[in-house]
């Protein structure tokens, strides 16, 4: 997505330890007019006539999730991080590592409003080592549900999770995928 | 708010602790729609014509913040609790306690996304103790930046905070207050 591209390169900062900060637009100050065209792309790249419900996990992932579910007509769903008291049982679990926390935390989704009938497709707005990802798709799994797709704002390509959401048969789309960071240049997989 | 209060007595459940569930529509599975309509009954009941952001907090804010500031056309911004290690130098912090979670968590707000130039409007989906929304004015305080007024969803009445916040002079509006929590009735303000 070309317009996504340009906001990468004309405001993201690359940091050491092969950061790119793009939190001036995407998830800490965000445009909320780029999330609803990064709605309209994934609703061009998805066959998403049918889904029940679009998933994602707390926090930075909902911005762009929620114009997607707005845009849909379809629920919002958040995976929750670990425990909290207004969460009771029923749930779906899954534990993940935080590389960004360097923590393990349990992502929690209630069994309430995920089950076999829903077709969901995931949305988030990063993807790097897929820890965040892996869970979201096994709480789909252990509800029985169908993913029909996961739809990624920004994947860095040189860290494995997209590599490993594409051997493992999932429909991952990335939105822009960059393939090396260098202090004045970002380059982007074709 | 009646469509609001209507879905609190319809969806609603109340549990043990004065809690009620209302996960199903507001902060677990997100009816998308019904952020939308509050946010123009925030756009109705508040002066937003020279806001230039929403300020909310992670994460189940975020959905009708993000709703607002996509209507309205301004920049959403999250404060984020903890520290992670893509947020560097130039924070307003502010320390909190989250009943929630049970501990003590830091409101981070990179200083870089609020000054003084801007004109706030706060939007949260929840009010009981005021924690959060006490942490979320301390850094518009910080930031040197003007609060039009603190838009929630649903306040519990019966718990200090939206007091507090009234007593200190802050332009609260609630679309829900609950007054009281029974297991078989849920009385709001009127």
């Amino acid at each position: 997505m070309q317009q996504l591209k340009d906001r990468i390169v004309s405001e993201g900062r690359v940091l050491p330890g092969n950061i790119v900060k793009i939190d001036g637009f995407l998830n800490h100050r965000v445009d909320m007019a780029l999330m609803k065209d990064m709605a309209y792309e994934f609703e061009r790249l998805f066959d998403i006539s049918d889904i029940t419900a679009v998933l994602t996990v707390e926090a930075s992932g909902i911005p762009v999730a929620a114009m997607c579910a707005a845009e849909w007509k379809v629920p919002l769903l958040f995976a929750k991080k670990a425990k909290s008291d207004n969460i009771e049982g029923g749930l779906y679990k899954s534990d993940i590592y935080s590389y960004t926390y360097r923590k393990n935390v349990t992502l929690l989704m209630s069994a309430q409003w995920l089950s076999s009938d829903d077709r969901v497709l995931i949305v988030d707005d990063f993807l790097a080592n897929g820890e965040a990802l892996r869970g979201l798709v096994d709480i789909v799994n252990q509800a029985g549900a169908e993913l029909i797709g996961i739809g990624i704002a920004v994947e860095k390509g040189f860290q494995p999770g997209g590599q490993m959401m594409r051997d493992a048969g999932h429909n991952l789309i990335s939105l822009a995928i960059i393939d090396k960071l260098e202090e004045n240049n970002i380059t982007f997989r074709e």
